[in-house]
């Protein structure tokens, strides 16, 4: 069986590449444009792609000299996007860790009445000691904690998007009857974080509940999305990687009472397309030019949560904090280690591969070469589809849709027009029944977990 | 002097009467209908207003049986009706009750690049239990500690707004530097309510600052306003009253080192627009007559904080809590109180009186008339403009914007073209300088007081 791939855009400023806003390839004037993001998501749109996404922080990065920072709060530059665009699915970054459920949910239930049914909601605990300034907090928050607080979170914002039936609205102007009281109903919840007595101040929304994403793949983040997630982003480098993490995450999810294709797993790429793989490879090269090691090591020492800005650049990645120890971005650190170890890398060598999507799996070449490469890992059971990160936009937004995109059609492995107006049609959400599984419950599906891990029939 | 006024749109739902959603000049299924609230943009556009505004709860009202409830968040709201219009302001109600300033701050920076500078925010404290059960605190809020709290709220907010220079912002490609280190400063608030540390993750928007609105007539709120609103939004029922009002605030501003014109005073009013004026009576009649009783006793039980519902309507109103003592809506229950005494009106006319604006003064009559009425009320120095509350939506709006608006400009009391690409252009902001006046401060600038209350000379 060939599968069809899912397809999402993930968009940052002028792009990927922490050089791009330096590159004759990008206007940097079109960080502060909002027409610059619409068109974005058109061109997604023109791609059939599934949706685009946009990530946040909560705090100025660590070298604003160097930084082209985010200008724009993700939910309200959807809103604008959504307001230029008709199919392509919208997701926003929005943290647990400083916002209250009642508000977010009420936040994304607008949008998604805004966007008629298009939004999802990517799930983050906020990591960051300079966050946590920015909030009131001394230190960093712990990890554990974090992520105790994000699934009560969920649960409370799941159930107030369902506090509404969705028959609840009757709009019976000749009786007077704006809706029917006994379909409205308070939460009443009462955990160890939150309060929520509900209902919800706005109808069931188009989508019955936004879509939910969730993009960590620490012990927690992964058990987070085996629970609520419909969409997974991830960073996996080889397809062993790919596959090992995929078919952990899928397990996961069937222990908790869903079906492996509930969720949807998409590994990063960062695509450097050219008409020859070697013009494909010069263009990187451009880019990796432009990296300026002072940021980058900034970056490097945010992933670890500590100081490694006196760096030797033309020496080894020092012994550092495992994994199980560091308050940073856990998992990515990890990878990142191990992308160092593998390769007996240089910190310089490192900065370079890690400067097209900090960690991500950057790959050069033609068109069909990417599109092989993309069919590869989904049919080896590496993937559902990508993470789209173009280095630099809009350019390589669009020599994706008009160049990669095609290929995936014409092999049948990627839908020619929308065949949905909702975002979790677009991901092929079955109907959403009340409630979000609770831990360990079983279906009462009998999914062959096996037939579907065992390996895929290539096209 | 003739003095041009200012006219901010207030829209809500399809209409600002109680029963808008059940008259024939409305299409009740807009209430869900994005489409229909950029429209509304789109109409106070063509009319050159400075403004449309969207009041906001953070709770279900309290009959979902009878009542329209607002489906959209603001922001989100506001940010897809920047994308359909160009000029005109664009307000949002946001409460300092249940949010982050860091996250507030941010939210409406965005939507100010978003709008390319068009954004007010009208800062609102929440009164009522309702808000407080979906936020965990058991209890209504009580009034002192809101204001306090709303007070440090938007210093935080005023210092996050300026915490990046206007020319921070380098965008220096071929350098390689993107903001100067020295012009983006933490801002390192410790105070009572909050600990921030900033500084904010977005460049200094397009207006330097949005414009902060303020819309409670209560000592606290007053006080408020005189401190730091551009723009006040009040209900004043008659010319005495309105000028009482409007010469307290202006007093009170003048204590905080600004000048009288620095805030403009905004009364609401009701527009039933007919071409005669038995014509705009019968209009006014006819939604008099949809108003559901059961409905508006329990929003006349909001406002004072107790249960009225089982008030006989062809009685009078009885003795109730004096605005000192209760923590329903301060100002607005002295209002209804002496509207109901004044005019020795039974609870059934009250209502009737009060379904149009909710305390907001209801005005039926030709254009002609109305323009005259609000001429005369700026003339009498008891208003800067008007807060315009159409009873239904868009027909309400159309009106006075194809009717109205074109009698103020023929006699040069309102702009023919917009002359500003701002709202703070729109109000005629002065230059911002750094932070806001603080309690008592003097400016400098010599204002002569007395002439600019005396009584102004009629164009």
């Amino acid at each position: 069986m060939s599968r069809s791939l899912h397809l999402n855009a993930f968009v940052m400023g002028v792009g990927h590449h922490e050089a791009a806003w330096r590159h004759p390839r990008t206007d940097e004037r079109r960080l502060l444009d909002v027409e610059h993001f619409v068109e974005l998501g058109r061109i997604a749109e023109r791609g059939k792609l599934d949706s685009v996404f946009f990530a946040d922080t909560l705090a100025i990065g660590p070298n604003i000299r160097r930084n082209s920072q985010a200008v724009f709060e993700p939910l309200t530059l959807l809103a604008a996007i959504a307001a230029g665009t008709d199919r392509v699915g919208l997701i926003a970054t929005a943290s647990t860790s400083y916002q209250t459920p009642y508000g977010l949910a009420r936040s994304f239930a607008s949008l998604d009445h805004i966007s008629r049914g298009r939004v999802g909601w990517n799930i983050v605990t906020s990591a960051g000691a300079d966050e946590a300034a920015n909030f009131g907090l001394p230190g960093r928050p712990v990890h554990a904690d974090r992520y105790e607080r994000a699934e009560e979170f969920v649960d409370v914002v799941a159930a107030l998007w369902e506090s509404w039936d969705a028959d609840a609205l009757r709009l019976d102007a000749a009786a007077g009857v704006y809706a029917d009281p006994e379909k409205v109903r308070r939460i009443d919840h009462r955990g160890r974080h939150f309060e929520v007595r509900g209902p919800l101040n706005s109808p069931r929304s188009p989508q019955e509940r936004p879509v939910l994403v969730q993009a960590g793949s620490s012990e927690s983040g992964k058990e987070l999305a085996a629970r609520v997630a419909e969409v997974v982003f991830t960073a996996q480098r080889t397809i062993p990687d790919g596959v090992g993490f995929y078919r952990d995450l899928k397990s996961r999810a069937v222990r908790h009472g869903r079906r492996p294709d509930d969720v949807k797993i998409l590994p990063g790429i960062v695509p450097f397309i050219g008409e020859t793989e070697t013009r494909a490879r010069q263009l990187e090269r451009e880019f990796t030019d432009l990296i300026s090691p002072d940021y980058a090591l900034r970056q490097l020492s945010a992933v670890f949560g500590v100081d490694l800005t006196d760096l030797d650049l033309d020496g080894p990645l020092p012994d550092l904090p495992d994994e199980s120890v560091i308050e940073g971005q856990k998992s990515r650190s990890t990878l990142v280690r191990n992308l160092a170890r593998e390769g007996n890398l240089t910190v310089r060598e490192l900065l370079g591969e890690l400067g097209g999507g900090r960690g991500h799996r950057s790959l050069a070449g033609t068109p069909e070469q990417i599109a092989d490469d993309l069919i590869a890992w989904v049919d080896a059971g590496a993937a559902d589809g990508f993470n789209i990160m173009p280095p630099y936009l809009p350019g390589g937004l669009d020599d994706f849709v008009d160049h990669v995109v095609p290929i995936l059609q014409a092999r049948g492995r990627f839908r020619e027009d929308y065949t949905s107006s909702t975002l979790s049609g677009h991901y092929g959400r079955r109907a959403v029944t009340a409630g979000i599984a609770s831990c360990g419950e079983a279906s009462g599906v009998a999914v062959d977990i096996d037939a579907r891990f065992s390996a895929p029939t290539p096209s």
